[in-house]
């Protein structure tokens, strides 16, 4: 049986103006429960993963709002949060989606860290916006007061950075994989995990860094062996001259040559870059399938039949 | 190898007193782990479950804070947050710990779904209190919005309760049981499971509830087949007469005389109630050793040679 990983972008989850109330999460999440569940009937095994950016966002503003009454929390602690909250409703609502094509399959969240180095570059760079907009005042106050880094967005106010560093491995897998081994459905690496870093002497400890999900996800998918990677979006793919003139989308494309358009700077970072680069990563760790899709043609997406792919 | 239940009290993860701070947390969940870690080195498998009650307290008045801002979340995800939170907390801390001991065993954990029957006769008379005090403008505003229950403490204010319904069974059971049938050490049913009920079609869903972590510890101790249940709190056992002239501690003890003096209605509703009700059920439910014990006496409790403990 084939195991996927499926990366879902934030559409799965919430859709663009929507506030993200608890309703809203629960009515998209059943819809990508219903594409999911349609996946697993036709026999592939399912490792599920996400985006947390507007739920960790939210739960960051509740934290600044709950300030002087409770405790704020540091991110990592945040994103920890964002994954049972996530896991919770996902789990949930596929297991009733799969109890309506009368399936039952043991399907578990696991709170997962990612792995990231110490001596990544990025925690010297921060380039990562986390939570909204604020005055200059309180930017200001938060540097000073936490040494955190903001910047201000021509126009819409000042915003948190933080360091967005490279996924080395995921700390849960022994456990992710023998569940899938065993035939389970896996949700984790929520928001591309809580990101960790080793010290000398073998501990972990959180840090205060966003990783880019995707890239998580490609982390995943070649340590539990998966034969695929799809990564589903709000598009069909990557394009070359995004929204320009010339935009060109890409279908079925070889490893070199989506490598040459990379270089070539046509991907959006934050966007489309890190899911470009996830499923070029992907191959190049023997996956046969790696593609990026919108989140309705997850079926056809499987068969290696749209989107953006590559097949290794 | 012997399989244990672990349920921690609050004080694994606070002490009375702490605000609930990140760093407060972290310290106790160090020293928490450290004894964990030493039940592990002596060749017990655990599983271990925790109570939730003042993180999903500091979650809901943030959520309270935040109104206006981002919406607020019901008491299912609250939960769901909580156990990603402490779960993370604990994960990270016993791998650390049995690095020191030169260990290093899979852990993981899995969002649990506690089921519970939406007939259950405590849907119709809520108890348990949650979240801090209000007035009594606040309470009745909540009443008469959202059709909630608020209870006014003597002196102290208004407090929300909600129903404590029975948990029947945890959802998740499967994924927690292949996983510690492999050796892995599994975090889950954190603060007593998210509360879910069934319809007649067959879907979950989630309810505004709070179970007994205790009572939820049973149903998993008893579910993956575990040799012990042992309930860790901040005192050593349960007393009778407890804080009166004739307070006498309670021991080895039979399941009979144990049920006697629960039927005299010893033991508090809410605190040594619930938990001399888990120990009972798990031996009738074919377990070997149901302990109530102090927390630092996890090792001895292990044995059956501390607390007041059933032998079946």
């Amino acid at each position: 049986m084939d195991t996927i990983v499926v990366a879902l972008g934030g559409n799965a989850i919430l859709q663009k103006g929507e506030k993200g109330t608890a309703e809203d999460q629960r009515r998209n999440i059943q819809n990508t429960a219903a594409q999911l569940a349609g996946l697993i009937k036709e026999g592939y095994r399912l490792v599920i993963t996400h985006g947390n950016g507007p739920q960790v966002g939210n739960i960051l503003i509740q934290n600044e709002a709950g300030r002087g009454k409770v405790p704020e929390m540091p991110m990592d602690i945040c994103g920890a949060q964002s994954q049972g909250m996530i896991g919770y409703m996902l789990q949930m609502c596929l297991r009733n989606a799969l109890r309506k094509l009368g399936l039952d399959m043991p399907i578990s969240t696991v709170i997962t860290q990612a792995l990231v180095d110490k001596n990544d570059p990025a925690f010297s760079h921060p380039t990562k916006p986390v939570g909204p907009f604020y005055s200059e005042e309180w930017a200001q106050e938060r540097m000073e007061r936490y040494g955190e880094t903001w910047i201000e967005d021509a126009g819409r106010g000042w915003r948190r950075v933080v360091p967005s560093p490279e996924p080395k491995a995921i700390i849960e897998t022994p456990s992710i994989k023998s569940l899938v081994d065993q035939g389970h459905i896996v949700i984790c690496s929520g928001g591309g995990g809580i990101p960790v870093v080793e010290s000398e002497d073998g501990s972990l400890a959180g840090v205060e860094a966003v990783i880019e999900k995707d890239l998580s996800a490609e982390r995943l998918a070649s340590s539990v062996k998966a034969t695929s990677l799809i990564i589903l979006t709000d598009v069909n793919g990557a394009a070359l001259n995004y929204r320009g003139a010339d935009e060109t989308w890409l279908g079925e494309v070889t490893l070199s040559k989506l490598a040459e358009y990379y270089h070539e700077s046509h991907f959006f970072e934050g966007s489309m870059r890190p899911k470009v680069k996830a499923i070029m990563r992907f191959i190049e760790h023997s996956g046969k399938i790696a593609v990026i899709a919108a989140l309705d043609k997850a079926r056809e997406a499987a068969l290696g039949q749209t989107g953006t792919r590559i097949l290794g």
